[in-house]
């Protein structure tokens, strides 16, 4: 880069032109500039929305928010109760604001843990004023501070203990707030009884009103959401398994519209594998929550997670198989197709368990197919053990033939003819898929075990009873054993 | 159960020795249940302690927040301070809780959003104030409950919104906090600037103070954990490897300490499973750090998202490979003995890649030998995929020399005899084991891809110069070459 100064008569002729047109770039870059940002902006309310639109129970919440923070500010425009609480309606906005959360759990969680360290610290608080107001003006401040430094320590401490962290974290910070707050204010206000009545009218006031908003207006339940994320994991991974088959043995050869919608299907596990915290913030927050709908109050939630767990570890497996799927080293045709229907029956077999489950934890009736199923499973993966075994024999048989009645054979050609007898390497793609595949059913099996548990902790129904869940059972059997 | 009543003279005879009866049960009951909870209090005094002196920057974080929350209650209790900044000097104390965050990444995040949220919640609702006292006395409380609800409402919506969510979740909060305060209290409260101006520097002051002790006591810097989380999961990662290989191949017999610990180094990979979720807070809270350390102030802490996913990748499939090594099903010891060397190479140039990997981002300096390391890699699976090619022509040769000489083997005996033509279902397992393998050496690969991006972003220097790291890397490639 240069930078050249022409001095004499011909600059101010060259600066004018060149101002006016460096005026002239700069106007199209900011042009161009406000432009590119009002589409941005743009493209951001339109995700927005359409994240809304995706799931309105997210707008609804808004709608709440917005209710329960007009409720609280009404209580202050309207003189009498005003009156009543004193000017400390402020805090009755900010217990609003803060402890609004998604769900009813959460909001419980936090309102329960507000009101209880807000009592216990005020008390002690109370408690370590008095001691230092006894021990004479000088030693005040030092006693205050000390108390200040020694609990705020121990409290931030142990919010990383993660008993505590699960139960109480928030509880520890108002603790900690409220506890300075007072003993710092203590130094000055007298009334203290008076302002810690206030501010718990005010704080109860709050935490009652935010309640009974997320409770009434279209709840939004912890407990449920957890429920329905097991049953759509299950959901998902019976999906990925038809999936991986279709891609493995089926439309391999179109590539366009049905094949990337097929990869988007054997794609649903990973939602799965990342899916562990959100499992443990629900399960954190439903043991908070009272009876609903189906779920009493001491509902076994620890158990959904380990019955999560062993989904999670099925995904495990699929993610590995899923690797078998794009690895470049496939095995022949030959071999895919004579271990084909076998691990379709496994595959198809799993799947059909998991949606029984998945059925099964969603009505809470115990589904009497389930262990006809598992049985079936069982039988599936012998069969597959067996189609292995037979595999050098039938290929060699194919091979024979094969060259026997060349005219007819022109596609499996070239592999036909070195697989006279057959080398080790063509079969391990395949033999390791079908390994995974064995593997994913014994997996399967321990999510059985898991939802049986639950199934006795919570008393499940027994159904079959109900004709209509009997013979979708039934029909799917029929489907696969046709399908087989 | 029956309930018996006897009405005469006995009866207060017989119920006398009952009540005391009861009374000492009781008393027994009570003990042992006071002991119960003395005994679970001490358990979790103990818990809490080891956790403390297993990670003592926790100890030291409590510490810096007492001192934080004391150093702030001193400005109160000083007068010269407290007529400066006024009553609100609460709002120090609030902001100091509320802001003090554990890694100096999120203290930051937590002051930026709450100063700006508030200034700009604080003038929007002055604005809004102004418009509503325009309006006369009777549009006035409609107009300010209007506005409360419709920015409440949205800003909660917006939590939902990722990009907000990921950087701005706390803003909001205070944002519809500091928002709807104001234009609550606008309605009595007449000098509305004069508030605002004491409560910024309240705000200000108490932030100032809350970075300051993050920063320059102790400072835990989240981009720094995340470098060191990344390089702590290769190591695991490295190990589980490791111990894979030991317990497959190796001291299967001696299942007492050594095996024990030998299962629990093999099982590293299950942190890595699940770092999904720190790895990103620690990402999101990094990027608001200034430069410190090795790490300028635009590090590209995304890409440190994407080692870490190809790393998880690597630990799902070691996760289906520990399936095999748990698998009831396994290969014939001749088979393993005929793989194990081979796969035992592969392994290990994994396990020293990662590990090399590790000491690249640890040193930001390239390694000489990745390049070199990869190759070898290749080789060894082109090795691997060599002797499962030659594996029945050798297990062949093995049984005929075996039934030749038939007094010097005893062990192999049983399984050597049905060898004969090698059954595919004795090979299978440990197949599946060998095609994981190479699945995870692919994957691996793909980590070495992630790193060298990484290099190439924040300009690496370039290693070999330094004579002792190519020295340790050249031993460990020897140490390969020795063991193989």
């Amino acid at each position: 880069m240069e930078w050249r100064i022409n001095v004499g008569d011909g600059s101010s002729k060259a600066l004018a032109p060149k101002a006016s047109c460096f005026a002239s770039k700069l106007c199209a870059a900011l042009k161009e500039s406000f432009m590119a940002f009002i589409i941005r902006i743009r493209g951001f309310f339109l995700k927005a929305w359409k994240l809304g639109v995706d799931d309105p129970r997210k707008f609804v919440h808004g709608i709440k928010a917005g209710m329960a923070l007009t409720l609280v500010s009404l209580f202050y425009y309207m003189r009498p109760l005003y009156d009543g609480v004193g000017g400390n309606a402020m805090w009755a906005v900010m217990t609003v604001v803060v402890v609004f959360e998604n769900t009813v759990g959460a909001t419980i969680y936090k309102s329960l843990n507000r009101v209880f360290a807000t009592s216990l610290a005020g008390f002690l608080a109370l408690g370590v004023h008095w001691v230092a107001s006894q021990s004479g003006r000088r030693f005040e401040p030092v006693i205050s501070c000390l108390a200040v430094f020694l609990l705020a320590s121990a409290a931030t401490f142990s919010r990383f203990i993660p008993t505590i962290k699960a139960r109480f974290d928030y509880g520890c910070l108002i603790f900690i707030l409220t506890f300075s707050m007072v003993s710092v204010s203590g130094y000055r206000v007298e009334q203290l009884f008076d302002v810690a009545h206030q501010r718990m009218a005010t704080i109860i006031i709050g935490t009652s009103l935010v309640i009974i908003v997320t409770m009434f207006i279209c709840p939004i339940w912890a407990g449920q959401e957890l429920h329905t994320l097991i049953i759509r994991n299950m959901d998902k991974i019976a999906n990925s398994l038809d999936g991986s088959m279709d891609l493995y043995f089926g439309q391999k050869e179109e590539e366009t519209g049905p094949d990337k919608q097929l990869g988007n299907k054997s794609l649903g596990y990973r939602c799965v594998l990342g899916s562990k915290a959100s499992e443990e913030s629900f399960a954190n927050f439903a043991r908070w929550e009272p009876a609903h709908g189906q779920f009493s109050f001491k509902h076994p939630w620890k158990q959904y997670l380990k019955v999560g767990a062993a989904l999670r570890s099925c995904a495990y497996c699929i993610e590995a198989l899923n690797g078998c799927i794009n690895s470049e080293n496939q095995a022949p045709d030959a071999v895919k197709r004579h271990l084909r229907e076998a691990c379709e029956r496994v595959s198809s077999t799993c799947s059909i368990i998991t949606r029984e489950l998945a059925k099964t934890i969603q009505t809470t009736t115990r589904s009497p197919t389930v262990d006809f199923l598992t049985k079936e499973m069982n039988v599936a993966v012998q069969e597959l053990h067996n189609s292995l075994k037979s595999l050098p024999d039938a290929l060699n048989e194919e091979s024979e033939s094969e060259s026997e009645s060349e005219s007819e054979s022109e596609s499996a050609d070239g592999d036909a003819k070195s697989a006279r007898v057959v080398p080790l390497m063509e079969v391990i793609p395949a033999a390791t898929f079908a390994s995974l595949l064995i593997e994913i059913s014994s997996r399967v099996d321990s999510v059985v075990g898991t939802v049986k548990e639950l199934a006795e902790m919570c008393e499940f129904e027994v159904g079959g009873g109900s004709s209509s869940g009997k013979s979708t059972s039934e029909l799917e059997t029929v489907k696969v054993l046709e399908r087989v």
